[in-house]
């Protein structure tokens, strides 16, 4: 992986000097056309050993392309709102809009390779992070972005010279703490853990350069030419790069799913609802006041068809929390900033804090659902959301977010009856619009998308529960008791996060109080 | 300002029974033209004695309301990323967005008077805070916000006893805490600071709703009814309600002016320009070093004319600073999340944490510039802007945000050239648009919307600094060398915030690790 990093490359002052006018027209170019697109985010990660010009990298390219339209991220002790979320939440708030540059001077390598050094997770959980870390890497792609990705390289003779040099000039000499110096001893070790983190995660959408570190001149005119040449790649590529996908296959032999076995006549009178509705809410607000639950967090996605009973289920649920507590999130259009970033990243951006509750009316089960049906989003799009949307579920539970997903389900006669209804009562305010009429035309369709995302996405840490709502009584109780017991396994420890889950929350050296030269970018 | 809120009111059973449905209807009916009209932010301030019924009152706002369009934002001790900003910092970021109602359990009351009954700041200090509250407030329902502001009221005996009521409750026993009756000690203290606290912010355009607290049905029918009433006021109000303004006067007998008098044939020549600039940065990259540093940070503000020169004079800046450590803002076209915000809200959400430096390429003077002189906006918003501004630099100021702003000036001429030199330069891919030749057919109105913010914000603690921008030797020297002496002063405390000011950061009590409970709400 890094040998090629080793036989001393250098530029000389005179070639550099010819050189650099012209890249940097180049990448101003590219970066204008970068924006009038409009379309690529571009993730630059800047990586590797102490003293091999991370920072100084991060400042030629500020001083080569405009500095408008670049962010650097610097990942330093996570903030409590950050440490409060899942380790990847960090990073998906720092995500550049399309148009626009975002430098990461650390990155979700960072972590698992501190923790792998410290011992903290083993191999095979540091096996499991690249996994992860590819998919989210795939994910950005897919959804347009240019990824790359630099390590910059010394030998241990070669940093130490770096160390050295920087130490005795006064203008770097600030840099250079004992903590670097320390570094250096566990050189053999980062090699180690890089190296091998490095080659899980050199995939074709996103390879890994490494670039030798000791020569400046070297290193900033490669990453240079690097970028730019990636810039031009991805605006002249006309055609859209994405994974591939297997088209959806089904087995319909006897016409029956697990729609059809729900026994949607299932109903409960007023008398043993309201006894119950109290009760559910009763233990409902006990759990979410629950020593324990101070140290998790809950989301709570509805979906259903029209006049499937959500907002009710929502309130009934609402009424057994305080409002300090929990946010309601009813998913519309997306908003420019939103509609600038990945699918989930406004999913993301609302995930609770610990001991707060997050309820989404409609959710990211939206691209798979209504914009797989009315054809709003390509069918690539659509069939790799069912792995992304895993993905996101299992970094949520991962971290301890109890993820709790209904799906209401009524009759088409059910539904036609509810509008009219709808229609009379005046201060409901319900406007029944043609979309909604034309909706109902594609009941099939729909009926055959949610099958299909049961079946892809009820997973262990994250499982359906199908909900039959032709009565609404019977709807809220099933609703408030299923909440109830998920909770009460959780808190039980009874569908803890395994093994590999509790590994990927904050590491030890995430606690409080620590030096930030721990959260140093590797 | 309490009288009418120690005579028993009660509402019974019957009566509230009936009057809810009606209520709900009318609320439901109300929240929904709120959302149609899409421009008026609803912002709930619930505050009181304990015990009173905030949170009750806020649950059963919720229960009749849809609280999909609802968020409560509960302040419990400021997070990191809030501590490190201005204490009014927390509360933009929770602003609701046009046409959603904001519940405020807690809010920009707490601080002042829990740090006044600890005796951290002195009465002259709270009235101080008065004064920034009213101006607050007057700009939120300038920009549209309809704000309610409810206090619930218990006497002490009341307060008493309705403590011991929740405490023999099992339901409700949970919320009485020790701290609760320590609080009942300070009941006197509390009425005297909140008495006067209220009365000095009762104004005309956010006045306080105090509601007696003891009869939970009478308090929530009457907080129910105030928020339809003004709802409904509000949406049927079709004229602007706005502060006066005062018809911008000028005197100009001589036709001279701060701009007329500065001298554009100011030059550098190259080579004292490269040692000077090299001097200059050197001594910024030390100081945003400087140990002191850490616990400031720095915001710049580059204004000026199109090709004035901002860019260059960003990026010479930009090679002092460490990536990591700043970002340039390039300020465009509001977002849409943005417009449904006051205008200050997009550039509240880009203040800096501390040790961070954020440089704004055209900042929040382009409402009283370009939005004053293309009639972007009414007169009223742009004449009201300067105090606004004015008030939102001084919150950075008092925090120990260290603001700098600069306005490059160049003649017409300078300008001409500059157009037509970026025409010809290809890879600059400057466009230069009918827009920027209309431009300059108004620079008589631009030049005297200039000498007028110059006027009205040049302020001690954020002063301008009008640049000689004809040759840009001159003009990035003087930039570089106007901000190191700046922060010189700054971190020597030569310019530090004032008595008042240091009061306004976080209290005492807002240090880390301190119960949550001293930041209940007030």
């Amino acid at each position: 992986m890094f040998e090629s990093a080793e036989i001393g490359h250098k530029i000389s002052k005179t070639a550099y000097r010819e050189a650099v006018p012209a890249l940097r027209a180049a990448l101003l170019e590219a970066q204008a056309g970068l924006q009038e697109s409009g379309k690529i985010p571009v993730v630059v990660l800047i990586s590797g050993q102490d003293g091999a010009g991370k920072g100084e990298t991060i400042n030629v390219l500020y001083e080569w392309m405009d500095p408008r339209f670049i962010s650097t991220l610097a990942f330093a002790e996570p903030t409590d709102e950050e440490r409060e979320r899942p380790p990847v939440w960090r990073y998906w708030r720092s995500l550049p809009a399309k148009g626009r540059v975002g430098i990461f001077a650390g990155s979700w390598y960072s972590d698992p390779i501190r923790q792998r050094i410290l011992s903290e997770i083993s191999m095979k959980e540091l096996d499991a992070r690249a996994d992860q870390i590819n998919r989210f890497e795939a994910m950005l792609v897919n959804e347009g972005a240019l990824v790359l990705k630099f390590w910059f390289h010394l030998t241990k003779e070669g940093q130490k010279k770096r160390l050295k040099a920087l130490e005795s000039d006064p203008r770097t000499a600030w840099r250079v703490t004992k903590w670097n110096w320390d570094r250096l001893k566990t050189y053999d070790q980062l090699q180690d853990v890089a190296g091998h983190l490095l080659r899980m995660t050199n995939t074709p959408w996103a390879p890994w350069v490494v670039v030798e570190g000791t020569d400046d001149r070297y290193r900033s005119l490669t990453v240079g030419q690097i970028v730019l040449e990636a810039l031009k790649e991805k605006l002249a590529s006309t055609d859209k790069q994405e994974s591939p996908v297997a088209p959806m296959v089904r087995v319909d032999t006897d016409g029956r799913n697990v729609l059809s076995e729900l026994d949607l006549k299932l109903k409960l009178t007023d008398k043993p609802y309201e006894r119950e509705l109290a009760q559910w809410q009763g233990r409902l607000s006990e759990l979410v006041r629950d020593a324990r639950f101070k140290g998790r967090s809950l989301v709570c996605a509805f979906e259903g068809a029209d006049a499937a009973g959500k907002g009710g289920a929502i309130r009934r649920m609402g009424a057994a929390l305080d409002a300090r507590q929990y946010q309601v999130f009813p998913v519309a259009a997306p908003t420019e900033e939103e509609r600038a970033q990945p699918y989930l990243w406004r999913f993301w951006r609302h995930v609770p804090r610990l001991g707060h509750v997050a309820i989404f009316d409609r959710t990211w089960y939206g691209r798979v659902l209504v914009e797989r049906v009315e054809g709003y989003c390509s069918e690539n799009d659509w069939l790799r959301a069912y792995t992304e949307i895993n993905d996101f579920e299992h970094e949520l539970a991962d971290a301890g977010v109890i993820v709790v997903k209904f799906w209401l389900q009524i009759t088409q006669e059910e539904q036609l009856r509810r509008f009219k209804e709808r229609e009379e009562i005046e201060f409901k305010r319900f406007k029944i619009t043609q979309e909604d009429w034309r909706n109902r035309e594609k009941w099939g369709a729909y009926q055959q998308a949610v099958c299909d995302m049961v079946e892809r996405t009820s997973t262990g840490n994250a499982p359906w529960t199908l909900v039959e709502a032709n009565d609404k009584n019977y709807a809220r109780v099933k609703i408030l008791r299923t909440l109830c017991e998920r909770m009460e396994a959780e808190l039980d420890g009874r569908q803890a996060p395994g093994a590999e889950g509790r590994a990927k929350k904050w590491g030890k050296s995430a606690k409080r109080g620590k030096s930030d030269a721990k959260y140093a970018a590797i």
